[in-house]
């Protein structure tokens, strides 16, 4: 893998023109430190412009630089692949199962915003901010699969809201419970996953599988690496999971209850000063906790796009009847919680280990 | 007060021209046991038409029969309320806190939908299914006021949804702690209460004084009437409520930890078979609580109707990883959560006191 | 075919599981003079109860004797269909164009809502209220085609509302030319139609074949029927077609410029005189054109359901600075525009012909 | 009035806190050419910070140099007006007729967004792209007002984003009839202007003065200035005006009858070629119209950012029936159609005359 002060690591995206996949593009199109040469997606698409093959739904038109790329299929051995070191994947979890494995056996570095491969556990799942020492899974699964490359995850959308607000709090007080409702973008399900049908003057109380993600993910996150395997965080959590009419920003209802026990103006203060990587300069990388003091914030169409969508906004911190404190907080869940938090991933690793 | 085969009760509604007013004469207007005869609103709508004094925004045009009532000002000694017996009351707080006590003190019944007096220790705040025997304060209420009349309350529209369901679970295994949080319509704010500006692909995770009620009239309702006084229930409840782009209906994530242990299968089987008032036959009662069995419902568009907007519908129940068991429930906010709370009430008072 | 005082005649509804299927269910579910004994939809769904082969998104529930029905294929010689003598067919139009014929020649009436054969020469393409008499042409299909039964067809959803009100305008004032645009709601696409990322805090100028259907269905529909042909209605018209974000209801903003000249006050007079079928006492019916004299109305969320769904509601005539006039026509799409439009169509056929 | 290579000209905005003054303060904030230094509001804002004052609601936050400016009252007196020369407008129009003289009087020059003054003879209503030389007005306003200051003013939204589709077309082909249908976004009634029970499901088929504005500014805009007077253009206009649940960005249907014939292709020439003030550098300047292909374009989500919001997007231009062409345009109305248009006019009179 190249790297100088001029040049730029060569990367990829899988599952280019989906929902996801085009806010990898919107990322990478012009990034200090990845270049972006290889948009794969399925063979319907291979073949195509990219400004033909994709139904770009943004409210930014397509990068200029991007329309006119040609998209390829979801093959490692595909020439345009050949001097990519760095492959995001936006693929559905069933599609990520077959090829992800694929392109770590031809030596490329996967950052998968899919679920596939999260629970795996010589597979890291990280936040930087959180878990960036789980990174070193890779040697593990290097070793263990015989893969010249790995598969890199990063959480669920609604799973990295929470678990970034909840570590600053464990690292303090410890954590016992933690209830969460979660108010989610239909953005979350790709294009076509919501009718308007189902969500004008309406809301779904269920999304396949993403309690469960939630309930499970959070635990690996804020689990410790010991002796080359996670040892899963010690506390509880349940997850209520809803979906309503916005477009981006998912927003959630916490309620936690810690060790040893804390103010809501603790709480704050641990979550104000949160910010483990600014040193590193990373280029997407924000204060990792944002606080709003008015009463009705974080909103999402306010507030999605602090750090432009970087970070997670906090607020309506308050004593809790039950537990220590109750919160709201607030996600761009396609790009702190999807594409930009397997850039920023990647972006950590390239500073860390390459 | 007379009461016979054909004979009706006269009645009137406060603040007859808002949205909780217009839920009143929706329900009122051909009703078998009550006869609206008194329409009263703010000094700026008396003198006119309904249909002139209100801006109706409900997806049926006004009734007929009340197009062409002229709207009377708020003054319990207005000719037209002389022989009205119940006064529905559609005030919001402030002018409920003023004009109640002199509609009671002119002997008339007040079942009102305000916040204002429910709290106060001999004011019943009641759920027929819930809590009827609390409407036994309203002989204390009297002597100590020494009024003719009498303020009746129901609760809430969120504290409604969630007691109704939380009532047979506390009657079979008891309750221990309950977090609860909501996603609210806009109608709960009245018709200018929540800008398009606010809610259009987004949400608002405040709604003013609502969790400090849901925390206080929850323990009130489920609470015991000794000696002439409610001692308040004995567990802990938690709420964090949001406002979504709904018109209609407000949806509630629950979690609750009873005192026995109690299983989904239990808690529904207890909250299906809840239907105490059924041989009453009020008119306005409903099946209090509809369980769905599909995975993604109740939703707010689909299942606000049921019936006719007075029952709650619940849905997911469902093992919870921390308290015993999690469900979502939904309560059409304007009828059961309003309007139809305070009709139920009347009825019931009627057909048991009269 | 057989009819009597108590004798209902068979129907079934073919596309019996869509978003107009489940208007059809609906509307004759409890029908005074049809019952509803076949419900055919795709062999997926043939074999299993209504209730689990329907996702069923009306904001009331299935009726109750519908919700076990059992679905059976779209075959005409499927035993369940040997004693139903009128066929509603909410299929899509490559569908319709393959089924519709095979039930004719086996002798049923098929009262359609799709566009396959809407313009063919022989087939009657009929709002009653507006082109009763075009249904002579069945003779004519019958003979040429050599079937017992029939193709009855209605028009696409937003040429009824437009030609409803044109019709009393021609009749009394000619027309010569009618601009007409659009804002559609997303229930005329199909449950999956419109994605919500498409709609939210968005609109649509564009409905595929709308435009093209609106310009010729009502020529068509306004023209003259002689010797056996229709003559097309001789006048200018053109639409520009939108879809936006509300549930059920689309609106028109109609400019008309008459042969004779009219004022708007005249205009609203013919329009509010029309009610040709008054005197027929047709289930279905009512009023087709009801005018609001409100500044901001029609609105489609309060008036859709106007004469349940089959009133045209019409607003803001007022004088225009080129043509003569210009209003706003509102209509339930799914009932007046669809379904309803089938089972106006049947009852007015069983009246006069059979 | 002072000018240099580093010396930007001091701006204020009267109505700073409101939907379109926030605009102003996006637009103003970090300008090439003018530095921000007084924002007037109503009494009740005056003497607090900016952030304090105004209730914000775009979705990125208020500039971080502007936060903490502290309101100033409207009164073209007070102090930090003495070295301002350049006062935008975003006043309410009855406000603005009394205000926007006395700042005048002082010597100031008014870019106003509101409507008091547009249609009064000696004001110049300019769209820069469309009749930049009616600026010319302001001599003969200066001579007959006796002011050092002078009052220019833009169009209303929805008329700016027909006429300057319209303009290419007059002055090529010559305009002979014009009907509009708009469905404009709720951010053009001010952030309380319509209650989100108006809109959710629904939509409202009248805005207030919105037609006549469009029928008669259209008129002035496309006039010729012969004498010191604007004689109106010669072609009839119709409009008939609706609002939709969309956030930002006015969507109209247009349909255009043109003096000599013309086919959509050179209409979409002429449009596509427009460019009038290309080479002036304005900092606000982009693209006037921007023409999509897709069939299903301008949509407001995905295109109303187009030129950072200045540029019209144009699509759907086809063969109309009954006149020469129709076509969708969009615009986004708080800044093409409101603050970008007044700031765009300053931009062009400071380049032009100072």
């Amino acid at each position: 893998m190249s790297k100088g002060e001029k040049m730029k690591i060569k990367v990829g995206v899988l599952g280019a023109t989906g929902s996801v996949g085009q806010r990898f593009v919107q990322l990478l199109a012009d990034h200090p430190m990845f270049e972006l040469t290889a948009l794969a997606a399925s063979e319907r698409s291979a073949g195509k412009k990219y400004k033909d093959a994709c139904y770009w739904f943004q409210d930014r038109d397509i990068p200029e630089n991007i329309k006119d790329m040609v998209v390829i299929p979801t093959d490692p051995k595909h020439e345009e692949f050949e001097d990519v070191d760095i492959v995001f994947s936006a693929l559905p979890s069933d599609l990520a199962k077959k090829f992800e494995p694929e392109f770590a056996k031809e030596g490329k570095l996967i950052f998968s915003n899919a679920s596939a491969y999260r629970m795996e556990e010589d597979v890291p799942l990280v936040i930087p901010e959180v878990n960036a020492d789980h990174l070193e899974l890779i040697e593990i699964q290097r070793e263990k699969r015989g893969w010249d490359g790995a598969i890199i995850t990063n959480p669920n959308c609604s799973t990295i809201c929470a678990v970034i607000t909840l570590k600053p709090i464990m690292d303090k007080f410890g954590l016992e419970a933690v209830f969460i409702a979660t108010m989610q973008a239909v953005s979350g399900a790709g294009y076509n996953g919501v009718p308007s049908m189902a969500i004008l003057d309406n809301l779904i109380p269920f999304i396949k599988n993403e309690e469960e993600k939630m309930q499970t993910e959070s635990l690996k996150l804020l689990g410790t690496l010991k002796d080359g395997k996670v040892e899963l965080a010690n506390f509880k959590i349940s997850a209520s999971c809803n979906r309503v009419a916005v477009i981006d920003g998912h927003t959630e209802s916490i309620f936690v209850k810690t060790k040893e026990g804390a103010e809501p103006e603790e709480i704050k203060e641990v979550m104000d000063k949160f910010d483990p990587l600014k040193d590193l300069n990373l280029p997407t990388y924000a204060k990792p906790i944002v606080i709003r003091e008015e009463i009705d914030r974080p909103q999402p169409r306010l507030d999605r796009n602090e750090g432009n969508g970087m970070s997670i906004v906090v607020g309506r911190i308050r004593k809790d009847p039950i537990f220590d404190v109750k919160y709201t907080a607030l996600e761009h869940n396609t790009i702190r919680g999807a594409a930009g938090a397997s850039v920023l991933n990647a972006e950590y690793f390239v500073k860390k280990y390459i």
